[in-house]
């Protein structure tokens, strides 16, 4: 197996997991930057993750169009990816999803913080981007040009995840596992911290924990420990 | 297949979805304006949506009369139908269901608002409709009449969805599948909704959103992502 | 199938549909008061409500005493159905079930209400029943003599349900089907009615709707509307 | 079936079961005394817990080193299981697992107690274990050292639950199924408190009924109640 075709089964796991634990429903979509030319990315035609198969996985270029001509609607999220990559050499995967157990913390002004430790790779600081900043009070909330991709990759900045106000998150990963465990944990973490908030005072993850966290090689064994049991609880273990 | 036939197998389809995403339990209906003829709508007899076939669909005329002889029990909720595509012309699809997670904000003074984008089709205004308003204290809370049903339409007005005290929601479209996503989306907008109010000051969808919404087509390839992904999730392919 | 059988028959499918709705878990017994002898009631021998079967149905005496002879354990709730049998003539079905959702009402002061239609037959009214009023703050909680049994019949009265303080509820039924759909709502009927104590005031199901949801016959089609659907779900056709 | 046998296929039904309940997700794990050697216990592998098998448990010494020399990658967390049976000879069951319903009680000043009766071996006392107070803040905060390892035991002492802030719970049993059986309700339990707090004031399960319940034989009827119907809700028949 060719390391793309490595890329692209691993792809197709990463949706399926999503999909199996409730991260993506119809919408959701991951990415991975191309392993052997960094100016492309793999992402999926506009299909539902739970379904997503090899087939469906296209190249893009960092403008966010297809490598090759292909008739299938895409994504209109594809941009999003784009502009990430482009401004951070050191993602090598995106991810976009919507989860209710997020978006309060995009529509309030109280910020998401790790309390879980598995979620420390998050971050100790995550924005919270909100398309009227820059493009009013009238869009469709959908992140569908290069502009508005450009100015969430701003927001954003060097921290690992961003909310979109309305929409969900975007998490980026140094390598596609890493992308895919924290998000599994973002919403599990949202939810915790919650109803800790309704405790009172919250001792979150301290920025020398993450750091320590953000040690670890996220293709370490520790690291890895989810990625083939997840699969083959998805049901994926032919393209392991 | 004819445009009814067509019509017939999506009503199916959309039961199973709603049963599958648990907005239907044993109770819920869904209906859609018959293709041929604008004075009648198509509603399964009495039963779980998640068992209906294509031989349960009825037709009824708009005061929730079965156009032909059945002798199978019927929804009393037909009444409810019929008063709305009575008073809304351009209302193509009408959908009620209980729902545990929007309750709540039937039986309370918070109203319900839109902070996810996928439900800004729900609009900016959720009216309630109680009852006891205008057929006092002792129903036992169902619409049983076209009375109760008119009732109900002129509360609802020209916003597309409304609740009912202590039961759940109504919820319209302008094609079946615009009713069944917007639906999909309001529990989940309810819990999300509630967990920010908790937080604080919250930022909902606004009505410039909502507008740039309403103005995509219900059945462009964006809005019907997720028919196809829930039919064949639901084990709905034979009737796709 | 005699009635007695179809009785045993539709008391496995109760248990089955309980564990499915996850108001069962290991713990939760429901039972029948005996179709020909009104002083005896059936109800399974100690075990899980998702694997009970008709073999596994005996026959009790109103004090709680099998009516036969059997080595396998019982259920030590065996007793609190005794009583409330013995001291309310008019109920044909008792069913206790712990609940994460309706636990809280019964160690704080906060009064479960109905705001769910569904289940206005619960009442309007909810005791709930502290073992250590009467048997003191060192048992373990269970009601495993006649003693305790009577004094949670007592402080039942003349309501449809009670509540057991660290353990659960009680509901009774004028037919099967009445305490199992009951049942089925109530633990739902409390995640709504808490989070609408979040919200402020809540406008609770009143009387005179409850008397007119009692008015309606436990065995009429509306009623019996989710019976058939939750038999199949849970996988039952061959007792149906 | 020897002794070990014996012990091993329990081993491995708690496992699953515990993943079956979600109490485990990729990690959790939980071990058991040697039933022979009692300077042993036995855990698995590094693997998800749904998916250990007999040939994944090995045996370990009480600083946390495997009996007989084996390739593939351990648990970081066997240390933790070895000093707690280090310092605890009563105890014959560690289990340590993620929860995203008990962490708030880790990492806020609320405490966690048991309300639910099923829950009442938990003790009325739970404490707090924050690596921080003796290894500082740039941890990656796991219990990765027998140093560590023997801190946390301390810090349970004499109690039967411990926290342990950012991770989750750590619980000991009597016996396997005493603590399999715990910790499946220690979530639900955590859940039901938390609504209960947002109540008010809150009668939690006393010290006298506490001890009624830790009288009760942990492999009597009553305790054993739950272990068959999940190991074969677990799909473990074929270990029983």
């Amino acid at each position: 197996m060719t390391a793309l075709e490595r890329a692209i089964n691993d792809l197709v796991i990463a949706n399926r997991i999503l999909a199996h634990h409730g991260v993506f429903d119809e919408y959701g979509h991951v990415s991975v930057r191309h392993p052997g030319k960094p100016e492309r990315y793999l992402l999926a035609r506009a299909c539902a993750g739970a379904f997503v198969e090899p087939g469906d996985i296209l190249e893009f270029t960092l403008d966010g169009t297809p490598a090759s001509e292909d008739n299938r609607p895409l994504c209109t999220e594809r941009f999003l990816h784009a502009a990430i990559y482009g401004a951070r050499p050191e993602v090598n995967s995106v991810l976009c999803a919507g989860s209710e157990d997020v978006l309060p913390f995009s529509v309030t002004q109280t910020p998401l913080c790790a309390v879980l430790g598995t979620v420390g790779d998050m971050g100790t600081k995550v924005p919270v981007w909100d398309i009227t900043e820059r493009f009013g009070g009238d869009t469709d909330l959908t992140v569908s040009t290069m502009e508005r991709a450009r100015d969430l990759a701003k927001r954003l900045g060097d921290d690992r995840v961003v909310l979109m106000r309305g929409i969900g998150f975007v998490a980026t990963g140094r390598t596609l596992n890493d992308a895919v465990k924290t998000s599994v944990y973002i919403p599990k973490n949202a939810r915790s911290l919650a109803q800790s908030l309704e405790f009172g005072t919250v001792r979150p993850i301290s920025q020398g924990e993450v750091d320590q966290r953000l040690a670890i090689d996220p293709e370490s064994n520790a690291m890895r420990r989810g990625w083939e049991y997840w699969a083959r609880d998805a049901g994926c273990e032919r393209w392991l």
